[in-house]
């Protein structure tokens, strides 16, 4: 080996080691099994995507999943197309969705709550369930923000659930008392989107 | 219905439509129908798993979806568990990994870029094909950054790719020649972690 190259390796090994350590040190430090709660908030792509995408590494362990969608009721996607094909006895998932058309199509207050509250209710029921390892809440901040749902309902709920039950919460706008309740929160934060440039919505990418 | 209860209806039906006459509009001016280029970056959670929601989600339609993973060689993880059972008929997918420890752990970088170009060479002949809908390049910055792939390479590749194939490319540290060549970019920017105070990761939800 020739001396640039050797010196590159050793300095790639001394970085490597560096890291090494960092992440030994808080694998050490990081003992509390236990489930979370995740937000993923902000105005960027992604937020629901990453929320589909733990549902899928969830089940791939065979884990009980039950996901709740406000607002997006009557969308076709992709992912609920593939997941609610799974055999259930191997892939346990439950999808709960409002069933109503898009809120700013609908315009009618006491409809949209009232779905809400349906889909609400099976969440709260899967919050109280040992059985259930993952619980989705898709959009919840506009279902709160809308005054649709309880607030000290839905964060009592939240923190009464199983020790061993996770909860993901999607949705622009999440209010201080959700992060407040969250053990990890990351804001999507959009820099650029292909829609804002004349492009469509892709069929199998954003839907 | 009450008088203030009317009035609730019609300050919310008012709100709805303002933000239908914005989709709308919206929707009437994104007319260009083609693939696009994402790019997932920030300190945050949900990067990958934002593309592996996509990559569910893409499947779903039946999409042909090419996956190459960049350092998370050996880890096990649950989507993989699950999407890589699918009928692969009716669920086109091609999973190509690192096959090596993790970076840090290997601390060999001959070794790391050997691993890495071959992941590579299964990604550009993706990008070369127009029967691939979806290519995903999941820690993609990492290898850029480690100088594992040439960067002109990897860019002329994209640039070059069918019309409309879409690519996901995700990490951390994304340069401004990524952002450059995107058409929608995310900063998962992280506000709070679990696992910075001291609960372990999360089977199932984070690996």
């Amino acid at each position: 080996m020739s001396e640039p190259e050797n010196n590159k390796q050793n300095r790639h090994k001394k970085r490597m080691q560096a890291r090494k350590e960092i992440v030994d040190a808080g694998v050490a430090k990081a003992l509390e099994e236990r489930g979370i709660v995740i937000v993923y908030t902000g105005d960027g792509k992604g937020k629901t995507t990453a929320a589909m995408g733990t549902v899928t590494r969830a089940l791939g362990y065979g884990y009980n999943v039950v996901v709740g969608q406000f607002i997006k009721g009557v969308w076709e996607c992709g992912e609920k197309n593939l997941l609610s094909q799974l055999p259930p006895e191997q892939y346990p998932l439950q999808w709960f969705e409002m069933g109503t058309d898009f809120t700013w199509e609908t315009q009618d207050f006491e409809a949209d709550k009232a779905a809400a509250q349906a889909v609400w209710e099976k969440l709260k029921a899967a919050l109280a369930d040992d059985s259930v390892y993952l619980v989705v809440m898709d959009e919840l901040t506009y279902a709160l923000n809308y005054k649709w749902l309880d607030k000290a309902e839905v964060i009592e709920a939240i923190h009464n659930r199983p020790r061993e039950q996770s909860v993901i919460i999607t949705g622009r706008g999440a209010k201080p008392y959700l992060l407040d309740i969250a053990d990890t929160v990351t804001e999507m934060k959009s820099h650029k989107h292909a829609f804002e440039h004349g492009i469509s919505a892709r069929k199998g990418v954003e839907w």
